[in-house]
């Protein structure tokens, strides 16, 4: 993920990855009774026994992010990842693991009851092409290679925090499956979870903590949408002289831009922020020549699912009424067609910042001395946000930067309390046992 | 040169050469007293003993043409064919061979007076790149090889006409200076007939004769023009959220195209056919980026100049418009800049149809049994006759097919024709001895 735009910004363009955008926004204020109860589950023995184990597990924690940062985990290729951490959370304990048909590794911890289930998450993917060299460097206590902050990080905060589980022998009321998502990244476009929660056949669960990014400040619960298009005009092409007259189809691209922009530039001017942007265009093949096609990459963003349906038909029509003007004015030869491709999707939408979830993560971030700081950004918690699933995408410790770059670090500044903070909120949300359980189910 | 729009027009498009493209026109009459012109220098004997002489040096002329095919000159890489050229026509009988600054071939045949200068010129370049496989091969009595008729036989056809002048012992009143050229296809952009009859320092001479096409029948007396530019966009690019409201490049183009091909395509629909044409378009780097840069490549062609600027003029206009109104839109961050550069510019104009060298040249193909055919292309004469100079391009005889294709032929069809033809319109301009002189001066 990605909270700010940093020089690192600028490599990610060049990276071409990723739709991974956060803003900070200002922080509500916290119901008492969620610090209570984050402060009462702290207090358990068995919670205590297991923010220990997290320390006590360092030496290890840092080996598996050696071990699975050094397994590349290209966009849509994150099998061979996805076997190794299967294993890794199978001797961790885990009741039972499995991969699916898209290669999400889903491992299950059974609870006590087992009438809720309880997603806690983090991505397999790395927005580095194949053949990057991804060997760790450390420079101090610096960890030095790409991918090893975004998020296999999150990975073995993840895989610790089962392990302290196991260790401490905690018992929730809900099922915890433990989750190594596919396709996060760029043109991954949210496919793991999306599988994972897909309508027919998919999981649903009643809540979902996704691990990404660094820290324990961060609690994104608004998620920025954004649709992408390939739109492709095509004609017969010809010879700029010879076949003067026929359908231009970079005629018609050019006046779809310009109906684009000019409307979806009045709706975006007032409101929630949302974006557009043209942003890569391509046809033809000689100065002579008509060309035969012409196509555009387009972008939009909106934390609203309402605006970002507004600029989304802004385009549909511009489009549609540039092939209707372009074909209107040939004086020869075949129509133009066009072709609108989406080749992007990430739902938007929001948790409520007085939601369970988000309070509880606030709560914990508080009880951990740190500023709880809410956000929207472009994460695996866009998916489960707009099926109305009670998400929020937290940190995982330590200090990170870099992301989508080659020079990506992570430095380990007290990383065991992003496992004490993932424990903590999933206990809250999973509810442990009767004696110490949880107030506000 | 090209004709007609054929299958091979579509290689053409496909090597991305050459502004050529010709149009059949009505032919006029011819003025009687040009026919009994041709017809009077034709009975001369020292023109009957040249005619003979094309026929004797048949083997020959083949054997040259397969020489100077089988040295490639690639656009912009004609000088080891140039050296070539210069050395048979100094073995031909020039008085004096040289070789300009830009490497085109001139060789010079003294006349009497040397009052006036006529030029003969055929073109050095081949639509072909560097490595391409110009060995000719021969089928029947057709030779094959990229370039063969284009304008290689046209090299031959003036090397030829020189060898027959020399052994016929015919004088002319004007010197003759034939002429290889550099730079006549594509991007080649009339380069080395620009700079022959460049203001500054270049030759004036007072008709021009260029000799490209095959057959004896076509007259191009009218210059197809064309000008050619690459307009670019610039801005500072950013992510196409974090940076949302710079302004975008692709936007600028949009308008730009909007407004040039809706108003062009008024001003299109009447008068001497004009073209236009967004040809190429490029630019961007991620569908999450607002792109830098956004380019594209246009072409206008007319043959009337005053078209053709104002179509010019419209694209201008258009830039400056989508520059200034992209700029109002944007929210943040530093302005616009656009270049407009012309790659491209081959001016238009005519000879009038009753000017004393396209009825020559009419009354020549009469003579010799074919049906004289006015027509619009754009040839190296596009130059001499924007400067006013009377010009014409006729063909050099033979049937060919396949030009700008790797599948190029030339047939010795009656080939001599070729000769004979260019030799009586030179005659015709350049006046032979008082005895058997020409009529219309």
């Amino acid at each position: 993920m990605h909270r700010l735009i940093t020089p690192t910004a600028l490599l990610l363009l060049i990276f071409g990855s990723s739709a991974q955008f956060t803003q900070a926004q200002q922080t509500p204020a916290i119901d008492k009774r969620y610090t209570d109860e984050i402060k009462k589950l702290a207090d358990q023995p068995a919670v205590k026994k297991a923010f220990q184990t997290f320390i006590d597990l360092e030496p290890q924690t840092k080996q598996d992010l050696i071990t699975l940062t050094e397994t590349p985990s290209p966009p849509f290729k994150e099998q061979v990842r996805a076997k190794k951490f299967a294993a890794m959370m199978k001797e961790a304990g885990a009741d039972s693991v499995w991969i699916d048909e898209v290669s999400n590794v889903l491992a299950k911890r059974k609870g006590r009851s087992g009438k809720k289930t309880i997603i806690v998450e983090a991505h397999l993917d790395t927005v580095f092409p194949e053949g990057t060299d991804v060997k760790v460097k450390q420079k101090g206590d610096t960890l030095y290679a790409p991918g090893v902050g975004d998020d296999t990080r999150g990975l073995t905060a993840v895989l610790a925090v089962l392990k302290g589980m196991e260790k401490a022998g905690i018992e929730t009321d809900a099922d915890v499956l433990f989750v190594g998502a596919v396709g996060e990244e760029g043109l991954g476009d949210l496919r793991g979870v999306k599988h994972l929660l897909r309508k027919d056949g998919g999981i649903k669960p009643d809540s979902y903590i996704a691990v990404d990014g660094d820290g324990i400040s961060s609690i994104t619960h608004r998620g920025l949408g954004s649709h992408r298009y390939r739109v492709t005009f095509k004609g017969p092409g010809g010879h700029s002289y010879g076949s003067f007259g026929i359908v231009n189809p970079h005629s018609a691209l050019g006046k779809a831009i310009y109906y684009f922009t000019t409307d979806a530039d009045k709706v975006t001017r007032q409101g929630v922020k949302t974006t557009y942007s043209v942003s890569v265009i391509g046809g033809g093949t000689s100065v002579n020549a008509i060309p035969y096609e012409s196509w555009a990459e387009i972008d939009m963003r909106s934390e609203s699912p309402e605006k970002l349906n507004e600029v989304d038909q802004i385009l549909q029509n511009s489009v549609q009424r540039a092939l209707k003007d372009e074909n209107s004015l040939k004086r020869q030869g075949p129509d133009l067609t066009v072709e609108v491709k989406k080749i992007g999707d990430r739902p938007s939408g929001r948790t409520d910042a007085t939601a369970a979830i988000v309070q509880r993560a606030m709560a914990v971030s508080k009880y951990l001395n740190a500023e709880p700081q809410l956000e929207v950004a472009s994460t695996n918690a866009n998916a489960p946000i707009s099926l109305g699933i009670p998400t929020v995408t937290i940190g995982s410790g330590g200090i990170g930067g870099g992301e989508h770059a080659l020079n990506e670090w992570w430095l380990n500044d007290k990383g065991y309390l992003g496992m004490q903070r993932i424990l903590l909120l999933l206990l809250a949300e999973a509810g442990i046992d009767k004696s110490g359980g949880t107030a506000a189910k």
